[in-house]
């Protein structure tokens, strides 16, 4: 599969504690003016002048959020800096620092670690923020990872979920559903592998929903793109845990109620083949899949024309008073109630 | 042991993860001016204004940094977030947020997790601290705490690791290595119990020593006493690691040598005791014991008088040019090389 083989394994013990944090963290460069003091002390110092400070963390554990059986390490630490920026992106802010703390077993050499660290460089880069602490320690099982993500914003371009009218549309960015597609085909592989270790997998019929599932990105344009537009979404929220999950976040927090459209959902083509390979409901995919990181946010019916047509964004359905309750409206036009964390219901 | 037998397990996943952060955080309350926006949306929104922001974080491992089998669940919730706020302390700083992640295996309860939040709870309120935000996960084996600190100071009131000169004088708060061997006496005390449950340990002899083990505090007097004699230290540090650890970090970072003096280390009578009856010696567990979380800081000279007989302050050493390195000098006036991490090293 598509594991790395080390071929060099230096004990992490070699380096003992500061000396592993120094190496893993000789890359990191400062670039962000409200980063004033990074790594080195008890604390990182930071100066947001008059600017609010937004803050969120995520706990990553291996075997309960990532396999390393099909996740690359350079890879896994990519999308653990992604993860944390979606929820700062949510709030319609910009990420300008995180937090790193990393636990692993005497398993892991130095190089393992090495990967990781690199792919989160490269996230740091690519979304031009600065890595100002954390902490590495051993754990008794597998690796742990842990970041703080910080962001900035003016307190008017904060967007938060609870803004959300009667009337509003319901609006996604990108497409949804094939981060989850991408998990079962990356799980039926490792299925095949385990069973014959000589077989040369091939991918390229789902080369995007792979992608998707392991390099996912966070929207770092729809910030900038809703500012040219002029649009101020009413409340924003990321599909992490899969639309009808953050649907419903969205509609309890502005008490409001919801349809939303099966026809308006925004799926990819390989999504699509895929689903009709593995025999499963392309709709239901879309609604409970998670890992997404798209945005979904509401705006104002009168902010429509603003972004009609532009092909980063769908209007997937409509905000309703909240005695009306959250429904999906199929092709078929009748009305079902969204559930959360529906995969498992549906097909239970 | 201490260990606390739960009648009541209710399984954790009968509320499912959105349900369980609502019932183990419906106690925290929000009372700092700076937090704008507590737990409940992507990212918490914090407001500095004027303020420099201070961060910090730990990871903290069943197994490596605590061991359920002597540390009661409350206990460890309580010193998982003083362990973190001693870090903001060390930068002048007054913590004002921490966000908190915990991953457990199915062998906890609900009424176990209840327990770990309780001193959560109770170290907040205790530190006039908000907990605005976090994440509950699986874990695949144990108990994982991931807290980061958040704080705020004005510029001017900051204190980093690098600005301790020559001839400033070493001072540290509090005494030391009493957290080292009330680890020591719980070890033994566990090794008692697996060969015989009803023993019922008296520990009498041992409740301080203890103390400083289970139930730590952070110095959060340090700050508001330092400003009221009117010192700013020229460099401070928290002392979690051991005092010859963190001493090497301030003489690394400031640039200067050091002379630590054995006679001047604050002991605890208890500490003394102890140390002859496990027949170890008590400078190799003051200097390499860590745990502690006292402060410790250099001053000018100059600000010696407004310190000189405060009980909470002992002046331990001086720091000397570079060229001269770093010291122990005993109770016979012999020099030796003080050395990071020397525990194991001293003893082994």
């Amino acid at each position: 599969m598509i594991e790395d083989k080390n071929q060099q394994r230096t004990n992490l013990s070699e380096l003992g504690e500061f000396g592993l944090i120094k190496h893993l963290t000789k890359n990191f460069e400062i670039n962000q003016p409200s980063t004033f003091k990074g790594i080195g002390d008890d604390a990182a110092v930071l100066d947001f002048k008059d600017k609010k400070a937004v803050i969120s963390t995520d706990l990553l554990i291996e075997g309960v959020h990532f396999d390393l059986a099909y996740m690359p390490l350079k890879h896994l630490g990519y999308k653990s800096v992604v993860v944390n920026l979606s929820d700062i992106y949510a709030m319609n802010a910009k990420p300008t620092q995180i937090t790193v703390s990393v636990a692993v077993s005497n398993r892991f050499p130095l190089e393992a670690l090495e990967e990781l660290f690199d792919g989160i460089t490269l996230a740091a880069k690519e979304y031009t923020i600065d890595v100002i602490g954390g902490d590495t320690t051993s754990s008794q099982k597998g690796l742990i990872i842990s970041i703080t993500a910080i962001g900035e914003a003016e307190e008017s371009e904060l967007v938060y979920r609870n803004g959300a009218k009667s009337n509003d549309l319901l609006v996604v960015t990108g497409d949804i559903g094939s981060a989850y597609m991408g998990l079962q085909v990356l799980e039926r592989e490792k299925q095949v592998f385990q069973v014959n270790p000589n077989n040369q997998p091939d991918l390229d019929a789902y080369t995007y929903i792979i992608e998707r599932q392991l390099k996912p990105e966070a929207r770092k344009d729809i910030r900038t793109l809703l500012h040219a537009l002029e649009v101020k979404p009413t409340s924003m929220i990321d599909i992490s845990d899969g639309l009808s999950s953050e649907i419903i976040h969205i509609c309890k927090q502005s008490e409001v109620g919801c349809n939303l459209y099966e026809d308006k959902l925004p799926l990819d083509p390989q999504l699509i083949n895929v689903c009709e390979e593995f025999n499963i409901d392309s709709t239901t995919v879309a609604i409970n899949g998670g890992e997404d990181y798209e945005l979904l946010f509401t705006i104002s019916m009168d902010d429509y024309d603003k972004i009609k047509g532009n092909p980063n964004f769908t209007v997937i359905g409509h905000m309703t008073p909240e005695s009306e309750g959250i429904h999906l409206v199929t092709r078929a036009n009748t009305k079902i109630p969204l559930k959360a964390r529906g995969w498992n219901a549906l097909n239970g």
